[in-house]
């Protein structure tokens, strides 16, 4: 069975487009995007194009590869301070001459609807996601959601090699009462835990890391992680043998951007909306 | 074999006599204690007998056990706006018409030694144990060290209730590149779990809970939690049937506390230096 993002991302776009549709003002998303990377053009690409379908403005501001650090800060620090500018994010990846941990906590976190700065990743692991919540873990709940998986008692299992997205996954987990399990590529006998896990969570990037004996017959498996070798994609999971054993299983993790896009534009949102209402 | 919270303290109070008898100063812990609970006061007993080992003064601000929570907050304020007080605790738990998560977070992050400020929790959870940790996860670890139990790759369960154990000693074993399970209650069929694990920390408050056909024979036992029933202790461990086993194991938590007041007392030098050095 396949747990489609895309299936997940088309809710959230519907539910948005009406609650967008009763605010008196369309909400607006700024983006830094620096010209380096494909990725990054693509994804910007993929924001540009939903945000319009769910009338959200978006503003991009552009920088060339060879940008210097101290002027991206510069204009951060211009965006932190200009009051008309309520939010924004900086497109990811940057170019390897700068520092993004540097960058991403230089922004606003009061503006930072990527949820990424340190200080908002904290909030979540102290079980305060009444504000907003990152994109790629808040979407992956929504899956959850969407096909009734209940979480409460289940064990999970968390390989993780980037910190963006294990820690808060794993908090926001624990916070629903699951058990969690978190691994990393060292882990001994790994398969003594996915075996056994009702739901098993990729982040490693890792090519065809989980195998089908790896996991027990009912483990559902979420894969984030995937890797590009030659211009050949691999994912974490062994996506086609798993699928052939009737596991749950999320598609090429390619649409992982769908759902974490959609995330992105309802934290815009979201931000819009309380932001009208409180004092942040 | 015993894992005993006591040696460790003894080697902690050892060193920190020799790095303190280097200072041209002694360093001075300032405590609040409201006057209404047995444990609390022998809490503060242990703590300012230690003190006096180990050359650090121990300054006492009394309340009654009627204080009412304004009070102990103006004097928190007080202590906070007084730059000739560098830090200080207040004893928990305090009565029950006074919030505990209130007063903890109106202590100064910068004076809170205790480590419990929500602010100070956030920065292990991030990493950065580059300042001071909190007393009991770090007494831990501290054993660990003692009996050069190496954490790197090892499986660690952890099976919690209070927030303020589980989250930092987890996160602190995450941070060592340990494979961490987070337990709860709740959790079903936990000797899977627990009969698997290198390690199991236990800060349940649930008597009896782990018996020895839920470990594996090697399974080294870290409790945390007891219960005091009819002015009897009862452990979330079964201590003796566990001990015979050969399975290491620490001692009756009482001692805990041995341990808990060391590293407060270590967290207070290291204060008391790092504040002469730098400026936080």
């Amino acid at each position: 069975m396949i747990l489609d993002w895309k299936e997940v991302a088309k809710k959230i776009y519907e539910e948005l487009k009406k609650d967008i549709l009763k605010l008196e003002k369309k909400p607006k998303l700024w983006v830094i995007l620096v010209w380096n990377n494909p990725s990054s053009i693509r994804y910007i690409n993929q924001k540009q194009k939903y945000a319009k379908e769910v009338w959200i403005d978006f503003e991009l501001f552009s920088f060339d590869e060879n940008v210097l650090e101290k002027d991206l800060l510069e204009k951060i620090n211009i965006l932190n301070n200009d009051e008309s500018i309520s939010w924004y994010i900086v497109q990811l990846p940057l170019p390897r001459h700068i520092d993004e941990k540097t960058i991403i906590n230089s922004i606003s976190p009061k503006k930072d609807v990527d949820w990424f700065h340190t200080i908002n990743q904290w909030k979540i692991v102290i079980w305060d996601e009444s504000w907003l919540t990152p994109c790629t873990p808040s979407g992956i709940l929504e899956i959850f959601k969407y096909y009734n998986i209940d979480l409460i008692w289940k064990n999970i299992v968390v390989v993780w090699r980037s910190n963006i997205v294990w820690k808060p996954i794993a908090n926001m987990l624990i916070n629903k009462q699951s058990t969690v399990t978190i691994c990393n590529s060292k882990t001994k006998n790994i398969e003594f835990f996915t075996k056994n896990a009702d739901i098993v969570i990729l982040a490693l990037w890792k090519p065809n890391f989980l195998t089908l004996d790896k996991i027990g017959d009912n483990t559902i498996v979420i894969d984030v992680g995937f890797t590009v070798i030659d211009w050949k994609i691999y994912w974490d999971a062994c996506f086609w043998e798993i699928l052939q054993n009737w596991n749950p299983i999320t598609p090429v993790p390619w649409w992982v951007w769908v759902l974490t896009v959609a995330m992105l534009l309802k934290n815009t949102y979201k931000a819009f909306f309380y932001n009208s209402q409180i004092e942040i």
